[in-house]
This record gives structure tokens, sequence and C-alpha cells, in this order.
């Protein structure tokens, strides 16, 4: 890979091996609009591409309508040929004296209305999302809360290891990194296990992994599992906060429902499936008989991606790292969760939102939600100094993921963030 | 309620006390636009408001737009009094010798160029979902399925009677009465309780009410149950198809999936909620202390609707009515959904799907489902001349639903009607 001739830091999430794309409006430039993040710099797509930016790149010349659009599902829809194009042109673009050194590296003008700084744009959810679904394919993670419930011989239940155990989400509520989440009210039981309505006194995160679909299959029509890497658009980190107590009165026997649907956040720049091909790993081995449609020879069917959380509790002044985690957590792919999802003739649509599910290690330091990090909320932890079980007001979680290549060089998520925020008197919100 | 100069039949679903909206297509006008079912004909709203039809009702005429819409959410975002005044000025319309007798009865021109046969008309999904939810609340389904799994005493989970009882749905799979439905092929338990891929052997029915939303909230801000009304833009009849052996498999911990996600249908015509409430009626008492956030003062919570299910078995020249229920037999209402849905923050959206759950009454006959019909699968019945327990390829299943009121004028919901087709060969999907 070559050098840019942009400032970017070692350490920056937005290198040249990244190129992730977003949603932003920034001052002047009021209409939402397609751009791309490198190291501290953001391309406006919009005005790059309306002014001969992709002048090199004839297959996009048809569509380059995309780049105006206020969701990324215009460009998604378009194709992993066409984004593994549009990326790799970008990075010749950004490439030091490179074959398009004329478009910006030369063109001072250009460069003044085309970037912006990181930190003076606005970012917004970048896919309008039909359905959401979470599956729950962190092994561990389904093993450490089932000891929690059931205990250590009945952790997993019979059908974990054979199928990608899913549900379906909430998509209105999945939202962008930096928007607050209001703590939620809601039924929970006393100590006398009455149920109570009370705002949640077991606020929780989850560290997971989502992907964003860039191609439908139609009613009825299974995505064969050869063909699944097709509907895959890129990655994002995502938060899905879950409230504990909600969660364990509620659930029985249709699943998880007010315990995550009040929300659930993104990080803001989707980080192509492309940009993590150089990062695949091998995930946590399945020793059962896997069915036909679920099986598939790719060895490295994950990604090897640093993962961690990071909590500021209210009152205090910085974030302290409480897990550190990796994507290779998982027992299926997000190719298998295609097929598995479709199998029965569900359909995809571009935009659609597919959840990872907790991603936990199997060591302690490694546990993606509170939940497992207390031992069920019966171990308090420090962090910065105080002590935390479940999330107070005023906290502050940020998910954080990157991967090194044997170079040393990174590519990264951004942050997906989010501040609790206090309940509202008496159930009612204010305007 | 005035006589109408349309020749509508006194058994009609479209009758002068219903005025469904729907989205049509018909020979010459290809595309989707507005209409409302009036006896055996559709008046295309489109032509209407563009030709004055509209001209007796101000408040509408800066809305006209909303009729030219291929889905009825612009239509239902204006709100429940547009919605009511826009319902009453066409039963006017098309009421004998009324004040807008000129509009049309007398305007033989625009008769034959706004209204079509019903018989002629191709129908769409009448809304663009966001989110789609399903209720439990059917307390006889819920307690008729318990015993099955878990044996009388032990029928109704802990929380059924505290809140209403829901999972996220799948929306993409929503679709509009007489879409066939394909045969879907999944993970199901051999004789000896192994996992085979194998297509559905249990294909089954469930018998709901589906309420579309009109209103959206914002996310954190949860609707009082006092507002909630104002969220309900419509009723409409659900199937909402099940794979029973998918289900058992894969539901444990988080719910049904796949087996749910392969189609839910709905009829074609949306009854407002204007319409329907003169025949509001006493729900199922519930003997539990209820949440504050959930009591109402409002007895008549639920409809008096007759709802039943007719099979008409594969080869067979007609349907049978096989049980027949009510809509009255819910023990939370719909706004008591909508409540409980957003009490932690959830935001609803304009198109919104809530579905009530398995309507099934508390004797015998009157089952939402086969599974409660063949309890659990284990008594076939004879439809026809020929046995079932769960359905064949082939199989043609309609629900239908109606009110009379006590001057013996009844208004119905129209046909929700699917058709088996057979598994895919190997489980994979011809062009």
């Amino acid at each position: 890979m070559a050098e840019s001739w942009l400032d970017i830091a070692a350490e920056s999430d937005f290198s040249l091996i990244n190129i992730p794309f977003g949603i932003i409006t920034y001052a002047g430039a009021s209409a939402p609009r397609v751009a791309v993040a490198i190291g501290d710099k953001v391309l406006d797509l919009a005005i790059f591409s309306a002014n001969k930016g992709f002048s090199g790149l004839p297959a996009i010349q048809p569509y380059l309508h995309v780049f105006h659009e206020p969701t990324l599902n215009a460009f998604a829809a378009l194709g992993r040929p066409i984004h593994r194009q549009v990326r790799e042109y970008l990075q010749k673009v950004f490439a030091k004296d490179g074959p398009y050194r004329h478009l910006l590296q030369d063109n001072q003008e250009l460069r003044n209305t085309s970037f912006t700084d990181l930190t003076a744009v606005q970012t917004y959810l970048p896919m309008h999302i039909g359905d959401y679904t979470d599956f729950y394919v962190g092994k561990h993670h389904a093993y450490n809360v089932g000891v929690l419930f059931r205990g250590p011989s009945n952790a997993l239940q019979p059908n974990y290891t054979h199928l990608p155990v899913g549900y379906h989400g909430r998509a209105s509520s999945v939202v962008v990194s930096g928007t607050p989440v209001r703590r939620p009210w809601g039924q929970i039981l006393n100590a006398e296990k009455a149920p109570i309505y009370h705002p949640s006194k077991r606020l929780d995160i989850e560290l997971e992994l989502g992907a964003f679909v860039c191609k439908g299959n139609r009613l009825g029509a299974p995505v064969p599992l050869t063909q699944a890497e097709d509907y895959l658009f890129g990655y994002v980190l995502l938060n899905d906060w879950s409230a504990r107590d909600v969660q364990a009165w509620e659930y029985v026997p249709l699943g998880p429902f007010n315990a995550k649907n009040f929300a659930s956040t993104v990080s803001a720049w989707v980080v192509l499936a492309d940009a993590l091909e150089p990062f695949r790993a091998e995930g946590i081995p399945n020793e059962s008989q896997v069915q036909s449609y679920l099986k598939s020879d790719v060895k490295k069917a994950m990604f090897d991606i640093n993962l961690e959380v990071s909590l500021q509790p209210s009152g205090t002044a910085s974030g302290t790292v409480i897990s550190r985690s990796n994507g290779r957590n998982l027992l299926w792919s997000f190719p298998q969760m295609v097929t598995h999802h479709t199998v029965g003739g569900c359909p995809m649509n571009v935009g659609d939102l597919l959840g990872s599910g907790t991603i936990s290690g199997p060591e302690s330091g490694t546990e993606g939600s509170l939940l497992e990090l207390t031992n069920g909320g019966s171990k308090p932890f420090d962090v910065g100094g105080v002590k935390r079980t479940f999330l107070e007001d005023g906290d502050e979680v940020v998910l954080r993921g990157w991967c090194k290549n044997t170079n040393g060089q990174r590519l990264g998520f951004g942050e997906c963030r989010g501040q609790i925020l206090e309940a509202w008197k008496d159930g009612v919100a204010s305007e």
C-alpha cells in the first residue's frame, strides 16, 4: 500500500487501508450526503463527484447520484464489485503522487471545498434499516449467560451449535453513535418477585459487530451459502443496550422485547467488507455435525478485529477500558447468518442490519456485557476509582474496534458511543 | 345511515358503514394508487380527487397528493381527525340524493372513469411497514398452547396477565392477501430428536387481527394510554403462517425466528379505526393487578368482530369453515399494546404493523391455529371429506372477519387468502 499525501496518523482508524463510508452534514452542507473518512478528515463525495472526482472510474459514472443520497442504501445496492472499485479508486486518489494526483493532491481548490475536519461533521445513521436481526453467535457469551441462569452443565441450549440462533430486533430504535440513551421504564420484579412499574435498575451493554446488507432476495428464495458474501456490504460496531431486569421478566416465551427496543447504537462509519478481507481469521470451531446448507469450506470465515469496551462513569474525567475481546469469538459467520436467515424464504433488503450477538472472549476481562463482567450483577467492579455493576445515569460507554496487519498498518471502526440519560420522572416524557 | 345510490348487497363486506382503504392498480391504471372499496366496486381516489371529487371537503385540499401514493402511509400520517372527515365525506358522496350527489351520483362521466369492479383490480400491501410486532394477547390461544407444552396447571407464564407479551416480527415478509406461500425449508427434529434439514412438516396458520400505526413517537418518549388511540389507523386480518416444527427446535431462548419470517399475510383493505367504533366490546377480563401505565377506564376496549378460518384442501372444490372466533377474545387492547410497546421509549412510525396474536375462543371449534385444532397435531380433523392435521401443498386458507350492528348492517374485512406452494426441490429456488 502506497503512502498518502494526506497526513494520516499511524494510529488513525481511518487509514488508507480502510476508506469507510458514512453520512454527514457540516456547516454549509446541510443536506445529508455520502462521505469517506480518511485520517482526521472526511471527503464529501457529493462535492467530489460533482467536480469530476470520479472521472477516472467509468464504472461509477451512471451512478454518481448515489453520493447525494441521505443514506448509503443506493450506493450499497450497486453491489460488491462496484464498492470494491470505488474503494480502490479512492485509495489511488489518496495515494502520494498516484495516477489521480491531479484530482485532489494537485487541486487545491477541490481540496478546500471537498475536505472537512472529522471533528466538524455531524454523522447520521448510515443506512435506512428495513429490518434489524440480532443473532446470538458469540458462543462464550451464550455460555457465560447460560451458566448464570442454568449452571455449567446446561449452559448452551441443544440447538445452539446447530444453527445461528437469532431473533428479530427493532429497526426503528437503531441510532448512530453519540445519540443519548434514555433509561427505560418498564416492568421489573421487586424483592418479593412481584412486577412493578419502574425505571430499569440493570441497564447493560452488549458488545457486538453489525453487518449491513447490500442485496435483496425475493420472498421464498433462500440465499445459498456460496452466494451469501454478495449480500454483505460492510461492518459497524453495535451496542445492543439491554435492560436485564425488564428482559428477565418479559422474555418467556417469545424472547426479548422492551428490554432491547429502546435503543441500539451503531458506529457511524461503515467499514466495507473488502477492507476486512485481509483480516480474515478462524472463529470458534464447531464440533457439531453442521447441516448441509450451513456447511462451508471457508476456513477463515470471521475477522480478527480487536474489540474493547470503555466506560466513563458519571462525574469522572475519562473512560477506562473494562473489557477486551475479538471478532473471532463467533461460532457462525455473517454469511452463515444470511443463509440461515433466508433458508425458509425470508427476504433480505438493502439496508437490513444483522447483529452478531454479544462477543465475549473465553477469559476473564473479555466479557462483552456487564451481566457477565459482574457475574449476574453480584460482583461490582472498579472503574476509574468508582464501583459499578450496571450503568448509572450519566455513564458513557464507547465501543472501539480495530485490525492491524503484519506491516503494522491499522484500520478501525471509529467510536460507538452513548451516554445514559436519567429516566423520565413518573415515566412521562418532557418536551 | 342513509341508503346508497350504489347497488350494495346486504352481505357485502364493503358497505356504506365501512369505507375501507387500499392500494390498487387495474387495466389502464398501472401506477399503484389509493382507493376505497364500496360494494362490489372500488373508487379510485387518485382519479376522484383529481376531478374535484373532494371539493366539498376543505380540510383535505392541501393533501390531495396522498391519494396518488403507492401506499397508505401519507394518508395515514394526516391523523385520525382527517381520516374521520374523509370517511364521513365519502359516506355522504355515496349516500342516495345526498349533498354531494352532483359529484358522482349525477356525474356519469366521473362514475365511468373512477369506479372499477372489485374483481378487476390488483391489490397491494396497503402500507409500507417499517417494523412489524406480533403480540400474544389471545389468552385462550396462549392457554391452549401452554396446556399442550406444559399442562393445564402451568399453561400461562407468570408474566402473561401483567403485560401484553409480544415479539418483533419480520416486516420484509408481510404480504398482501392472495400472495402464495412457499413451504419453508429449515431445521426440524427427526424421530430420534436429531436436527435435520427438511421442508416443514407442520405448517400452520394463526388467525389474528393486525393494526396499522398512523403516528410516530420520538425515541425515548412513551405514548400514554390516554393518547394511544391516536396512533391506530385501522385494522386488517392477519395470518401469521407458522412452521411449528421449525419453531419447536429454534425458539429457545430468543423466540420464534425462521418459523415465522417466511410469510405473514394481511387482508388488502384497511378498515379504519372509526369504522369499528360502533362495534366496541369488552374483552377477556384481567384479574391481575394491572400496572398504572396499562390501566384504563375504557370498558369496551376490544371489537366484536366475527372471525372465521376457511380451509380448502388441495384438489377439493371449495373451502370449509374450520374455526369461528371473535375479536373480543383478547386480554389486552391495541391501545394497551401501543403503550406497552413504547413504555421504554421505543419509537413507533407510520405504517408499523401490530398483530394481536392468535385469537382463539374458549370452546372447541373456535381455535385460531391448527396446532390447537388438532391437539398438537395428534388429532386429524375432517375437512371437505379429507383428513388434515397441518397444511399440505396446494391447500388454501382464507380468513374472514365481519361485524353486524343491531340494525343488521354489516361491515367486513374482505379476504385474507393464501395458498401453499410445494417446497423447493433440495431447498434451491427456481427462477
